[in-house]
Order: C-alpha cells, then sequence, then structure tokens
C-alpha cells in the first residue's frame, strides 16, 4: 500500500463548451480513459478567487454577510472576491479586502493556496491574513448587498469548531491563521 | 460596524436549466436586487458529498491519489464520494471509505459540515474522522481509476500546513480532526 503508485491519467479526445456566464464556464469532454475505455467528464470553469481574514490589533476579526444564490440565503464569510484577468492573488486580496470592508493593511501574509472542488471544478483560492488594518470606504459592485461583522478571533475560531459558520473558506482560513495569531 | 445589520435578500423572478449532467446541474435566474434592480445568476447545483480522513491505531492516515479533470492532474486527497439520492451522510461515508480504500471503521466521527464554494455552488460537504479501522475489498466506480497512499497524520499535517497538499477538504479535515488525535 506504501509502494510509489502508478500515474493515473486520461486522454481527452474533444472538449465542447456548454455554458459561458459571467462567473464560470462549464464543459463537457470525451476523454479515453486507463483502462482504453471512454467516458465523458463535466468541467466547471473558474478563474480562481482571494480570500482574506483581516485581524486589528486587539485581536478581532472582520468578516462580511450578504445573500448567496446557491443557498438561497446570507452567508457569514472572511472578505472574498474573483481574480480580475491578469491580476497576481496578492493585489486582489488587498483590492477586495479595501471594497468589501473599507480597510487597508500594511501587512499581507500568504496562507497558501488551496482547490475547494477538485472533483469538478478548477477554481483555486489564495488564502490571505491581513494585519495592520486602516479603516477607510468601502466599493461595492454595484449589485453586492454586503454587511461587515466584527467579532474576536477566538469566538469566530469556535464558531468554525462547531458549526455556526459553514463557508470553507473562513473555515480553513481561521485554522490556518491560528499559528501566526497566537 | 458592530451593530446588528439588514437581512439581504433577492427575489428570484424565474430560473433556466441550462445543463443537466451526471456530476452537477447549471441554472440561471433573473432576479431582484434589494435596491430594486434586476440582475442575472449562475447556479452549480450539486448534490452533495462526504469526504472521510481515515486513522489507524498507529497513527497513520490513508489517502486517495486520482487522475482529477479540471486539473488534467492527480490530486492527493482524503477518500470521498458523491451522495446518492436518499442516502444519508454517515451512511455514505462508511460506503465510500470501503469503496475506495477497502476499510471497514468501527467508529465515524462527525468533524462537521462545510460549502466549498459558497458563491455560486450549492453543494455541501461532510466531514467524517474514522477509526477502528480493518482491511477488506476495495470496490471502485468503473471509471475510477484510484491509487491508496499511507502516511503518518503528522506528515500529512505538515504537508497541508507547507502547500503539498492544495485539496480543500483534506486540509480542512486534517485541521478539524486535530483534537481528535493528540
Amino acid at each position: 500500500m506504501n509502494t510509489p503508485a502508478p500515474k493515473h491519467f486520461e486522454t481527452i479526445i474533444n472538449e465542447k463548451e456548454i455554458f459561458k456566464g459571467r462567473v464560470f464556464r462549464v464543459g463537457v469532454r470525451d476523454v479515453l480513459l486507463e483502462n482504453g475505455e471512454k467516458s465523458v467528464r463535466e468541467v466547471v470553469y473558474h478563474n480562481g478567487g482571494v480570500s482574506i481574514l483581516p485581524i486589528d490589533s486587539d485581536g478581532n476579526v472582520y468578516l462580511v454577510r450578504q445573500y448567496r444564490c446557491a443557498f438561497d440565503s446570507e452567508v457569514l464569510e472572511i472578505p472574498a472576491g474573483k481574480l480580475e484577468k491578469g491580476e497576481n492573488p496578492p493585489e486582489a486580496a488587498i483590492r477586495e479586502l479595501k471594497e468589501e470592508t473599507g480597510f487597508s493593511a500594511e501587512e499581507i501574509i500568504s496562507l497558501g493556496e488551496y482547490w475547494p472542488t477538485v472533483g469538478y471544478c478548477s477554481e483555486r483560492i489564495y488564502l490571505y491574513l491581513a494585519k495592520g488594518l486602516t479603516a477607510g470606504d468601502t466599493h461595492f459592485d454595484s449589485d453586492e448587498f454586503i454587511s461587515c461583522i466584527k467579532m474576536p478571533y477566538t469566538q469566530l475560531l469556535e464558531m468554525c469548531r462547531n458549526g455556526q459558520v459553514p463557508d470553507g473558506k473562513t473555515q480553513l482560513a481561521v485554522f490556518k491563521a491560528m499559528e501566526y495569531i497566537k
């Protein structure tokens, strides 16, 4: 079980774009499996995003609460947004933090990259911790309606542990930030 | 900033199914925003899934390595799978663990639910820690080609911290399992 395993692969025969939206694209692909049989794969293409956990010098973090169409409800989450074309992740993190909370940050610490849904979606999310916050004006997109929520990091950590914050990027950022916050 | 915020909402005017696949569906929705303006939302519908971190009495965990079409590469991740219609999450966890690793588990501990991509996809993932493992035969789906990898939990934790394991469900399970493993 612990010996080097064979390399798994699929050969793409062709792919058809089924949908091209503002947020994602969908492709359906004919593939050849490693046993020589044919199969069909469905892929969501997403440009990737950034998520930022902002923490102030008193140990308070700042979250946003907004309506999310896929759950038809409000969701509590850390500030986040899609990568613009050609934008690098740390730039996007600084921009989204400013847009959604008004904060500028002296320090942006990378908490790493992760892939939220490897089974069918190409999205990569880059996580950051933002420190040295200075308040300023927000700049929401024209179809964004967002409330900002302040709470102690310790409270958010407890809420992530006991299931009160289902958003995945928020949970992961909270756990990965732990070593920088004590 | 810390006062109770207004409730955000969108009113669904209508929705059209754009794609219906084996793994997900896509809908495009006309909505009325809270400021009275119209907008369009794109939603991926997914039936949800389970992910299981199996750990043996020596502190070793078991992962799977498989080709993932959205990244056109192999991905290292904990055993996981889609919820079948009408199946409850702990049953699915026991089934997927058996199918992908061959293990039966005496104990299945819930590590909570999370939503991997709240911005556009309805998927909910239920995380579990599996203990008291007994080896047995695997039962892969006909288009699944999977290698099983064994390593100490401490090594996987280190790999999640330093960016060597980009899969989101694996990272989150590893961090959330920490309190049960020491």
